[in-house]
């Protein structure tokens, strides 16, 4: 045990939980991984075992002392109560991203958590990529100016199986969900109004599911700027990630990552690597970072940078979205909240 | 006089007439620029001095056997009686987009067009850039797939004057109207619905002009892409002109020029030149290869590369992008047609 | 005729000469295309009539008060003897690189030069490229500081007939030759040793005929910075043109411009257009701002942006990099001069 | 102990030591860091504690049936003294480059190794780097065709103490031996002649403690390809490392990583974050492959992908460089081995 290091827990085994819990093993300066627990005891026993950690219950990491803080990865329907058990343990909290796909349940868990004061932030890790993050400095150092216009392109290389989608509340909460926080984040302004066009152009099989493989998002912000999402389940040049905004004074933007940095050209023309491929890759350092920030706020009792209001905004954001899809209109955020 | 070469008369002396009268001069192999003509005498001797080139009126270019064809670059609310004459003489038409901001005029005038069974062609340049007709390429030789979503960015670098804007027909006339031409003619596929959000960011005076100056228009085409469009009227870094074709292949895009190609690396990071400034200097190779197309159509009997439906169809787009701003829902393209 | 223009005559009307006299004719402001002339009657007729210019000699040329300037480029053995006759005339003259393959008779020309006192300018046009110009401007602003290492990359996109190679003075004073004069004009310091290496890598008939078709070069400057040139007869992706210049406090570099914008992503990775072809497009513009420099310091009796010693100092270093090449060691420039 | 899984130890706890230990520890499937050690107990406790792997000496190792291969980060000096331990104990040995500044050590060295028969494999991590590593793909694919023209650009943020560079066998053998083993990599042909340019331009200490800088290195490579290499102690724009391939049929290079994808545009142009500053951040996946490819070679008993003579080449590359240097002209690779 590391002097005065923070005690984490990692609920849930599974590829983002493995995920967290590997960074706050090794790659979390301040940070201890004090256990690993999953529904899954073989889940929970490989990844402990790789780890050199102890599987744990949650019941028992609540009753121990020397348990800091526990980090929510389990499926999206367990998250609430796991929040207010935390809470009510005094424990802080880091939650995978969405808090729960039913806005009253988000609520009631935000309510415990004030109401028990501990540490909570929702893991939007996008706001943490170095790039993005670049982005949204430049926008708060004033060099884009007052914003007019936000443009964020947001394609996963393949969709996920069906049966995670059946269960995934619908692309605008599962996928877009991190858009409509990007905007939020980069603009600093709350959305007042949103228009979804949305279709079915990768896969038949998820248009016959009642969910969209390709939409278009606009928002407009409370300061006047307007926003665009477009959103693809496949990108078969890999993980397309971009964000750009533009502005009285500028435009900043950050753009791709190739696997490796070789070009070459021939006498037809030039030819570079492909993107990096998903997430673990792409995002790998925005993971790193997001918890040396949860850790350090914690730590020094600081305000965390994502809050239980930014978990619930983009929820209410989808929610709109597939409203808009079903009226063809414009929809202003109050409907919905 | 060249043998053989298409003699073209260039009416009106402003700076796209004296832009194609230059190119027609010195630039289209197989062209000679027979005079130029202009409402404004000076504008007109000034230009044909320069030139080399006799003014002459329409009248006279109409009734000469030497008069191939006739360019028409005069303001937008006379283009439709020039081109009925023009048409009527049995001489071949270039006419610089809008042909008409009333859809109405525009139906007069290509019925006299079709009845004449002259050469017609809509200046819609941006087709000749080499860069996006690289992207059409593409699309068309099937590397992006079928078709999902089409951005396209245009932002110019400073809005015109406001007596240019209070009879320009509104931003979607007058400046998306290039944007609604480039997605049909990246798609290849005609819209269907058009949804519209503008906004007044850059300057108040544009707004109580009863106009906009940021724009951001979705358009859902026949074969099911959706398109996205955004459009500033003032970018304070250059010319912004950007497509992109996204599809379930890959994605086409063309990206911004610079002014020079230096570019350097310094303890704060990197550093580029600015963007090209504006369609003179963007654009000056799509406005050779255009006429060097229309010269070479109109030549040999071809059909010409854009025609006078390419010409009606963003007129319609620009009506149907107005009317969704106020009643901030989508709308059908049958509704305006 | 312009009022006040300056009125220049072009002898040769080959390649280089039929785009110098385009230029001046129809793209320098402030200039004006007084005639051309060519030892081929035809080839000097066509270019006349294609520019709307009569057909001169030399002779008559120089006997005319209204003629104030002439352009030499025709072959290089030609070059000495035209300096020779228009500085006595008084004109001022334009010479297209090299002054001459031989020494002695470059200063001879110079000497008549600056006895007559006419405004004298080498056409070393890569001084004029915008990027080049710009990484040149950057050094000039101290942005890279100190300078200590430069690179300098120039590859043809084919080499030129056997027939011209044999006469071309060799790869050193046919083609490095632009690259020495780069090295003087990115550091703006003299060159004290020279060390080179060459090879037959495209052609062996190149070889065969006693020149190179590869080589680099390393110049050691009198400020203490090294340069670095390679180049290539052949490089089939098109004309590569790049400089860079490190020092103390960064580093500044051109790239190559693409054929056009458009960029690709795939499954496989990326891919873009090829580079420009050659120098007709690569360096339009620096001819364009090459004439308009000429043409204003002529005009303003400022003293002219490249000098007969700058014209001069190219060859020695050629001169020298043969010896290296022959004697595997560093030559002094001072051996040569 | 994972089952089956290669235990190594690693000798030097320094910043090298502490990169490979971590690497192996953490990040190379199929290994297992069975202790560390060096000459300073307290830095090896550290590094122990930090990993969970006990400290232990090279001679209680090498008795262990446990311990499978040591890898040598100790200082240059002691290398060859553990290597030829390690060999004679049977295990495989990982050495970091180089295996010492003394050809005739390395030959001792290297000839006990041979006799032992153990795998043996030096750390030249650059070609593990998985954009050099592509621009090798596609030289060794015939993308590039013959090769031409090779040329690397290597340059530090900033110089090492003086008490390092004063021990380091000067910049040919310290800094350049990287980059002629990369010369050796990028074209799969031995060098035969070195020509070296050599300054004092970043530090004059430098230069007064009998070493250099700056410095430029020419290589002709057996199968006639001609390189060229630039080192500098000092780009204060962060770590620059670039390779490129030129040949017949095209040209390979790679690129550098900024530390972001965010760019910005303004009135006065465009910005992009600096460079990654240091091997730490740049060469972070070569290190992995590098261990993951040894770990392949040793566990399947194949051919190890750098072997000793590619080790001691670039080490006679520095001599002859070195006497390059002082004799002013080209020294043949023969005149030192």
């Amino acid at each position: 045990m590391s002097e005065g290091a923070l005690r984490i827990v990692v609920l849930g085994a599974g590829r983002i939980g493995s995920l967290h819990a590997e960074i706050v093993a090794h790659e979390t300066p301040g940070a201890e991984l004090a256990g690993v627990s999953d529904v899954a005891p073989a889940a929970a026993a490989t990844l402990g075992q790789r780890l050199s950690v102890p599987v744990i219950t949650l019941e028992d990491a609540l009753s121990r002392s020397d348990v800091d803080a526990v980090a929510v990865c389990t499926s999206t329907d367990t998250h609430v109560d796991a929040i207010i058990r935390i809470a009510r343990a005094g424990k802080a909290i880091f939650c995978e991203k969405p808090i729960s796909l039913d806005l009253a349940r988000v609520d009631a868990a935000l309510a415990v958590v004030e109401e028990c004061g501990v540490p909570f932030m929702v893991g939007f890790n996008r706001r943490f990529d170095p790039s993005h993050a670049a982005v949204r400095e430049a926008v708060r150092a004033g060099e884009v100016g007052e914003v007019h216009v936000v443009r964020i392109t947001s394609r996963d290389p393949a969709p996920p199986p069906l049966e995670y989608i059946k269960v995934s509340g619908g692309i605008f909460l599962d996928m877009t969900v991190h858009d409509f926080d990007m905007a939020r984040f980069l603009t600093g302004s709350e959305v007042v109004e949103v228009f979804a066009q949305a279709a079915t152009r990768v896969d038949p099989a998820i248009g016959e599911s009642g969910d969209f493989d390709t939409v278009v998002v606009n928002l407009r912000h409370a300061d006047g700027a307007l926003s665009v999402i477009d959103n693809s389940r496949r990108a078969v040049y890999g993980y397309d990630q971009r964000v750009e905004v533009f502005g009285s004074r500028g435009v900043a933007a950050s753009e791709n990552w190739r696997t490796n940095s070789a070009v070459t050209m021939g006498e037809s023309g030039g030819t570079s690597a492909p993107l990096q491929n998903f997430f673990l890759e792409r995002y790998r350092q925005s993971y790193q970072r997001e918890w040396r920030s949860f850790v350090d706020a914690v730590t020094s009792g600081s305000p965390l940078p994502v809050t239980g209001a930014d978990g619930r905004a983009p929820l209410v954001l989808g929610i709109a979205a597939r409203m808009s899809v079903e009226t063809r209109r414009a929809v202003a955020v109050e409907e919905v909240t």
